[in-house]
């Protein structure tokens, strides 16, 4: 059985580590399209050229690599993304390209024969500093000129701006989609960002899929009163209506849930919002997340049914907003099976589970079989310099996304 | 049995409501020595004059006006505040003086031959723009220099700067302090401000108290996570142990509180507060009021024993810090039970109740025995331009108000 070198994987991750570097906060700035994110896209394909892998860079700032010519027979294809957040961590995505480029070299140094070409792709703006996942998205031909014109960030800088900066076209994005007929299978490795394989102790995640996602704006509304002066039994008080649902997500997940599903209220605003007066008003999120639509809409039916009850009770007036609603993405049902196979031939722990994050591998879902493969974060962090997973688990990663390659290439 | 004229008072009433109305939003704009209230002040003392009542304006801005000479025998003094809240209504703290007035003149009318002086007083900045009861305070001799010299509204604009943009010194509120031997009783009529003498269909308040009141900043915190990848058993989240607390507030109120308990959260601040973070910190008001100071500390040690096990079971960690703590303060008895008899004896209904909310009355209990007579205040409104009492009901007040005085001042 064929192995991947943990140590050149090592030093290529913290080789790409230095770009982007902030040395006060030990942060990653590698913001999609800032000046270090293109830099570490040209330090890959130099790297990958040097090694005497084909590259190039598509009109949507993917850097690709590879062996084989993909227009003749369908291409194995693995990779993530190359941005990070602002003060990011060394792993989020980079992990996922470099262990990519370590199977290729695997591959190449024992001279493994496969039928079908592989490559590996770097994306492009996967954290989503433009509101998208705009390099996968355009390698799955979701994209459109009018969002491309129009996306922007959080400091009005349009996405077709910081391109240009660049010597970039944003329209060259739409250039950028593969017909699936190219594809054979997509692989993403990725740190888990959060703490379930950590906190079980177990090597490997079989990712399931993406859970599904909804996000409403809640309003309950009752009536501001002094409160000293209103006797309990003659409130209308829309907080104590937020705090009944909220001890209703127990049972609601319980009766129509499943381990994956979560529920969270993130953000709430009393109004007036003083505290000697009883909160007139409540305004609260609710996010809810499963990896099958069909719960989620139960779920989604169970909390509005829960509101409506609590609103009568508390003398409260009810409305809410379904601000998105995102299917799960499943991954393919043989590929997980894959990933769980090779991981007991390693004798490596394995679960499989869903990935309550995005990731690049949710597009490619669109577009061919993907598979993804989870390492754990420990302490479940992520986003943020604490960000870490141990060495040994990058190589065990790396492993099984080397059988895999060569098991869908062959 | 001699009642007072209705129509007389009604007519003062409205008058008064003409200085410092605001014509845009209809509220009463005599927030303490503003131009308007100190104009309410010297209209009050020139009707008083008009009708031969002798008249004075202390240091504090207290104005007073009545019959009978307090040096040789303790007076029965009455009256409520003159100053509104910005955009207030025109009953509240108005009505009590004016009353005072109309009792003053059906006893000069009716030739009603009495033992004791009887005098009125309006007094100044009830309504905490400077942070206090600072006219009712400077009677009952609780104010400091410091206090006096530091005291300044929420656009930093002084107490003593303010004072002496009418010609006053803020020092001379030390001399206002009324010796205990000087009174024989304090009566106040004051809308309720409250929803349950309207919603009882009672004519009548006999309170037999100021609740006592605490109000405590809660820290609960836990650990910010991604809404997807933190499974529900494994997150601590501070809105959840929140919410579990509101849950128990019923509990608590059933288990150790009265009829007259109140427990408010009023206030939430979720940190990060983002739909998609798990909240890893919540901050939040808790303000209880009761009218005994037993139970009030029963109440407050049950809100620590439930938010410790709550914090246990969430992983949460969990502080507080106790703001203030107001002990109840008791009106009389013998004359909370007298405004009773005087209501029965007028076929009126009457609710002996607690206030929820401060009065000038409550400082007036360290120096004399107090009655407090609250009228119904339409669908419970006040601090608002639609704050209303039906003048049947100011009728009803003021003639218990009436035989009150008379009762007392024999």
């Amino acid at each position: 059985m064929l192995s991947i070198n943990a140590d050149r994987l090592k030093k290529s991750v913290l080789e790409l580590s230095k770009i982007g570097y902030n040395e006060t906060d030990h942060g990653m700035y590698r913001w999609g399209f800032t000046d270090a994110d293109m830099e570490a896209r040209r330090w890959m394909m130099e790297q990958a050229k040097a090694e005497g892998f084909k590259t190039f860079m598509d009109g949507a700032g993917n850097v690709f690599f590879g062996i084989g010519d993909y227009s003749k027979k369908p291409a194995v294809l693995t990779g993530s993304h190359l941005d990070t957040v602002p003060a990011g961590g060394i792993f989020d995505g980079a992990l996922g390209v470099l262990a990519g480029f370590e199977v290729l070299r695997s591959i190449k140094e024992n001279d493994v024969k496969l039928a079908h070409p592989v490559w590996v792709v770097g994306t492009a703006e996967e954290e989503g500093r433009f509101g998208g996942m705009m390099g996968s998205q355009a390698i799955a031909g979701v994209l459109n000129p009018d969002w491309l014109m129009s996306a922007h960030d959080a400091d009005n800088v349009y996405l077709k701006d910081a391109m240009a900066a660049h010597g970039m076209d944003v329209m060259d994005a739409l250039d950028a989609a593969w017909p699936p007929e190219r594809l054979k299978a997509f692989y993403e490795l990725h740190i888990e960002q959060g703490p379930v394989l950590f906190q079980k102790e177990i090597t490997i995640g079989a990712v399931e899929g993406i859970s599904g996602v909804f996000k409403w704006i809640v309003h309950l509304k009752g009536k501001a009163d002094h409160a000293g002066t209103a006797p309990m039994n003659m409130r209308s008080d829309a907080f104590m209506g937020l705090a009944d649902f909220a001890h209703e997500i127990e049972r609601i997940i319980a009766e129509d849930g499943t381990d994956k599903t979560r529920i969270t209220v993130g953000k709430v605003d009393l109004k007036p919002g003083s505290p000697h007066t009883v909160p007139g008003e409540a305004v609260f999120t609710i996010v809810g997340r499963d990896m099958s639509n069909d719960v989620m809409k139960e779920l989604a039916d169970s909390c509005n049914k829960a509101l409506s009850a609590i609103a009568r009770k508390h003398r409260l007036k009810f409305e809410y907003e379904q601000v998105s609603w995102l299917n799960p993405q499943a991954c393919s049902e043989k590929l997980t099976k894959q990933i769980e196979d090779k991981a007991k031939a390693r004798n490596y722990s394995c679960l499989k589970m869903p990935s309550g994050a995005g990731h690049d591998a949710q597009f490619f879902t669109e577009i061919t079989e993907s598979g993804l493969i989870f390492i754990p974060s420990v302490n479940g962090v992520s986003h943020a310099p604490d960000e870490w997973s141990h060495w040994h688990d990058v190589e065990a990663g790396c492993n099984i996304l080397f059988d895999c390659i060569i098991n869908s290439a062959q």
